[in-house]
């Protein structure tokens, strides 16, 4: 099957819209991707005709609603590569995914003096967590660095293990970098040594085809505003030996099959880490998206997109006065940039955005890389299945325009 | 004004469907409340011409989206008549806002043996966070019984307070017994104490005006898929000096000013207390269903359902061989009845879907106040302001049906 990004731009109805009177070229996909006519259609339909709660109610609206809603755990599992649904948790993106991890698992199995090992191109959702373990339970955070293009050598991860190591926490992909990540070294190596692995799934599950059980990670989070989903939509793929280390995160209706007063009966997983009436309709429009995803197969949108890599790379590296972030051979089409002299990453975004080209400028969430790098900020222009060559052309073009402005 | 419930009507989509051959009779509004064309409309736009992530772009599309949801914290300060926005947390409801009170302040500022005061009639979202700290930190929960009628005495919860009392964790208004709670007099006397008080407004903000200044608590959470807005969505109010005591909940992007490797400097609240990508669309619905609201004016909202409410009450009262659970004088359009006989609430609730008629059984996220009762389960007709006293009468219809079939 081949990859019709005209056709596929036809499904997305704000590809066709202008921004200060200029066609909309959307490179901010890292941040949040846009949304084809059948996810917002299936929203649609969902509170125009079949809304109602979800689990708690008998009569035919809500069966209908439950029946779409649990129907898209078995679609993430497969997604995912899963065993089967009941891996999966909803919610509403990885920051929620990964702070379950931290206040469910982690808190519950980790003591003072535990580690935890995280690469410095992690998100900040993949940081900040884990920060509350430390400042709240005196377990040590071990961090592993990037070489010159931005590769994480994945055998610096395992080096790094002690006895006292808990978990390696580390992105799929970086979102500032575009480095992929050989993870399943990472987790086949962790598991021989009994450490646990969460795999920050949030950029690559966008961007390529996605196994767990060939990674071999015991947590993949994802997020759906991303994965082409409603904001507020997302799910978590844990590893069932890991769901039974788990204790509940929030608690309220749903996760629980007994409340007394003096006494608590929780339901079994996955639903036991499920609180409260959820995202009901993000969810099923999240479904619709991964369904959507994969009718297109996730193998040819990663081969449009590498094509898309190729000619970017090739374009921007003609620009000498552009220093990109992350060389990595196989990255994705994710580029972080500053240009030469005093124009700030700030000023850039605002240009290109005169122009009708959305970037996104500042930290991108990644302190530490930041840090890293030596960069306040910088400008990111991330690419996701619906864009083309002429997307490249128009950035290039832009960037040439603050080239001459701030030279 | 007055408030024209046939012109209501014709804003929700949904309720001209028919269910199983019959026109919709929609009583299930406690648990979700149905959507108007505005915040359907609203959400589409916002997918379809409008779209970005939020706080983090500087280009055109991030900024409206930005706006728009920022906007939000706003129209939920002025639903909740709370001094500004920044006293507002946006969330994904009430479960969450709940949960976040307990882990970002009552887990920061209680030890063993402090003490917790719930009424017998709470929600599980205002149960399972406090058994949380029971299990995990030795906090003591002290229930308040409701009466015959299922009336608060709210003396009887101020006299529950003794010197280790730091809470007050009650509902509004009961999700099951319809039951309306001083919370004011309750709210004011553990002021005087320094208690502090958390008022459950996740049915009382759909059917009365409500002013967390007046009523001087100390957090209210509510819920915009109640509110008639997107699910995924909601909000909770906090007192500013409440709000200083929190540490952060969950950790990720937005929340923080700065992270390195070894220190993390978060941002100022409220949006200290959100991270990562919020529901961004739901909340730009939900502000959408609060203008709604506010624009038919919470006052005649509530006097239409006073209206129903005496309707309904009288006909139920006829209905000799029917057990309504509650009867307090002043209590919400909120029914939760029992048939004498065999029936289980479950048969009944099929039988009332048959004739078009959605009302909710089980056990209404209330496992203590089932225990209180008597009750393993209920049927719920809970009533909504775009309902009619021919609702009613399909209901009475129906429920006649069920004395026939099951008496």
């Amino acid at each position: 099957m081949s990859f019709d990004v005209v056709a596929v731009r036809a499904d997305f109805p704000i590809l066709s819209r202008e921004v200060n009177g200029k066609p909309l070229v959307y490179l901010d996909s890292g941040a949040s991707a846009q949304k084809p006519n059948c996810v917002i259609d299936a929203i649609n339909t969902a509170y125009s005709q079949e809304y109602a709660n979800v689990h708690r109610g008998l009569h035919y609206l809500s069966s209908v609603a439950t029946e779409k809603y649990e129907g898209v755990r078995a679609t993430v599992a497969k997604f995912l590569g899963a065993q089967d649904g009941n891996t999966i948790v909803l919610n509403s993106g990885t920051t929620e995914g990964i702070n379950m991890v931290a206040y469910a698992w982690a808190m519950n199995v980790m003591t003072e003096g535990d580690e935890i090992i995280l690469s410095v191109m992690e998100h900040h959702a993949n940081i900040v967590p884990w920060h509350f373990l430390r400042t709240r339970m005196g377990v040590k955070l071990v961090w592993v660095d990037t070489d010159a293009n931005g590769d994480l050598d994945p055998q610096k991860m395992l080096d790094a293990i002690t006895p006292r190591t808990k978990l390696i926490a580390v992105t799929h992909l970086s979102n500032v970098l575009g480095t992929v990540v050989d993870v399943k070294t990472i987790c086949h190596g962790a598991r021989e040594r009994g450490v646990a692995t969460l795999i920050d799934g949030s950029q690559a599950a966008v961007h390529m085809p996605v196994n767990v059980e060939d990674i071999g990670c015991d947590f993949y989070p994802i997020t759906g505003h991303k994965l082409y989903g409603p904001s507020g939509s997302g799910a978590i793929y844990v590893r069932p030996e890991r769901m039974a280390e788990m204790r509940p995160f929030m608690g309220g209706g749903d996760m629980i099959r007994e409340v007394h007063k003096t006494e608590v009966i929780y339901n079994d997983a996955p639903m036991k880490f499920e609180a409260g009436t959820p995202g009901i309709v993000e969810t099923i429009g999240f479904g619709v998206a991964l369904e959507y995803m994969m009718g297109l197969g996730m193998d040819n949108i990663a081969a449009h997109e590498r094509t898309l890599r190729d000619y970017a790379r090739n374009k921007l590296e003609g620009l000498n006065w552009l220093n990109v972030q992350g060389t990595s051979a196989d990255k994705a089409a994710i580029f972080s940039f500053t240009l030469e002299g005093a124009a700030h990453a700030h000023d850039i975004s605002t240009v290109l955005d005169k122009k009708g080209v959305a970037v996104r400028a500042g930290q991108h969430c990644t302190g530490p890389l930041m840090d890293h790098l030596g960069q306040t900020a910088t400008c990111r222009a991330s690419f996701a299945m619906y864009n083309t060559k002429e997307d490249v052309d128009a950035l290039v073009e832009a960037l040439e325009l603050c080239h001459r402005l701030f030279a």
